[in-house]
């Protein structure tokens, strides 16, 4: 059978450690540094002719580097005559911008896959695309892994009661629902209104929340303000407490501040994208993907193998 | 005719100014900028609707910012129905990677050129290209500029004497014949040797450089390792004066600090690259490259127009 070899470059390589161990492989021998004049530059020090290849590399801040490192590394290892070239991005970087949401908006969600492919990946394992049309501007498959089995299992776990699972936006409805009923548990929309231009937002909740214990969750928190307004509105409403999660903890800007004082008792996130020291404060708990997509992994490298009966 | 548009993005916003005021069109209005998670965002704020575009956009460093910014811009502009999408990158960053020098490296010059045929451009502008096969990398047409000729004015006007020019290295020595060819002038080449391993490298000068005024030209001056090492044989070897030339200041690391403790009299470079403040000493005089590239936009967009009467 072609021999499976997980590589990584510097967006989470302790996430890759994490899948290696999980699949029981040594990570693959190959660095990613900078010349002096701050191009990147891939050494692989190990063969990987007619193996089966993953690469983990979440396009996370700084996330034009981030990219860059997988492309030239998918470079690297199609030279190199890899059998496949599969690239496991857990966040997938510039997945909003996936529509011209005005004229003239580049559709940089879909140049971003399209280099990809071009770069000669092979497939794609990814985490809670923010859309899921982005799995279609693929040309290659693309497996797709949700966290809310993670996050709902972490909630299960905790024996919370009387729980009611809330949707920061129209957007995030389905996500939230499918959390619910993992959770048996009803679920709430926060429908933001402005009632006139240049007029504050409005938070209305839609749905019953007074007295319960309200789980908020979406796909990315960035800088965060959706959420902890959504939190606060919730606390002054009548819940009970509010906890908040994620699969793709951003955090950029104010997030953090914004965090530690809103009324959120905790935030729940995945390790899809590592976390500075500085981010990682009490009000944060991290799961790790790495059961899951290592499990991907394998699932997929089986399939690799199969098929090869059947060339 | 299909209108000439202009627009650029961050990587050298005074040259495309000089450029656009060189054809006699304004800056289109568009802007490149950041969301707080750090991913590029492009801002086309006019219609580009059937025009000939040009961007003006070096992949100078921070290499990995500008490369995105060109490729969302290009993806912007293809999506807006731009009747054509011309890339003018005065330097042509990765350049230097654009052969398997160890087993295993990635290509990633040839990576480069399929990201922007990828991402829609149709046709690129570029000069003194670190290897001249680069050109070979792209399926689209590549108008190649040379910097030879406005080094050469330059040295000329100078009114210098006896001189003689040097190329710093074998691979350099065409160029050299170039510049010594303008000027009337012989040429010498450095022929390092390393005579032992672990023994620092030899300086052997293979021509007559005695007494003369040396004019030491490369393509990309980087960390300035070679150029002021060289510079300092040539006056050891009897040389009267050096000047330093090239096209592209990359000029990282230490490469200000070698120069200015450099035998170097005065080291001529082009504005392909912006140079930040600290890095333009009183030893480096810039020439701006915007008349040569603006020429060539007019004769692009004359050979464009014509062509479509025959379409
Ligand atoms: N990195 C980013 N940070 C903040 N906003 C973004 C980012 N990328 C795209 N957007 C904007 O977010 C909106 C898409 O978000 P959504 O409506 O939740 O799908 C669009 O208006 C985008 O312009
Ligand atoms: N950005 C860079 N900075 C320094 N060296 C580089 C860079 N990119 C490529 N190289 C190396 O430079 C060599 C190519 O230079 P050359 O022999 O002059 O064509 C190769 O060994 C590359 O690995």
């Amino acid at each position: 059978d072609p021999k499976l070899k997980v590589f990584t470059c510097n967006a989470n390589p302790q996430l890759a450690k994490e899948i290696a161990e999980h699949i029981g492989v040594p990570l693959g021998n190959a660095q990613a540094v900078q010349f002096s004049d701050g191009e990147c530059q891939i050494k692989l020090n190990e063969s990987v002719r007619g193996c089966d290849v993953f690469v983990i590399q979440p396009t996370s801040a700084p996330v034009n580097e981030h990219l860059m490192e997988l492309l030239v590394m998918v470079d690297a290892l199609k030279r190199a005559s890899a059998k496949s070239i599969n690239v496991v991005i857990p966040y997938y970087g510039y997945a909003r911008q996936d529509r011209k949401a005005r004229a003239r908006d580049p559709i940089t969600a879909k140049l971003v896959a399209n280099l990809i492919e071009t770069a000669g990946a092979q497939r794609v394992i990814t985490m809670d695309l923010h859309a899921t049309q982005i799995q279609g501007f693929f040309d290659i498959p693309v497996d797709h892994l949700l966290g809310v089995p993670i996050l709902a299992k972490h909630f299960a776990e905790k024996g919370l009661e009387d729980i009611v699972v809330v949707s920061p936006d129209h957007g995030g409805v389905t996500r939230a629902r499918k959390l619910a009923e993992r959770l048996e548990a009803p679920i709430a929309i926060i429908d933001k209104r402005r009632p006139e231009p240049n007029v504050a937002e409005v938070m209305n909740i839609v749905g019953n929340i007074e007295g319960k214990t309200a789980i908020i969750i979406d796909d990315i928190i960035d800088t965060a303000g959706t959420i902890t307004l959504a939190a606060n509105a919730l606390v002054e409403a009548g819940a009970r407490e509010v906890y908040a999660c994620c699969t793709h903890p951003v955090l950029s800007g104010p997030a953090i501040e914004r965090i530690t004082n809103s009324k959120i008792k905790e935030l729940i996130v995945t390790n899809s994208i590592p976390l500075s020291e500085e981010k990682l404060t009490d009000k944060i708990t991290v799961l790790s993907v790495a059961p899951i997509i290592g499990e991907a992994i394998i699932r997929v490298h089986e399939e690799l193998s199969v098929s090869k009966l059947f060339d």
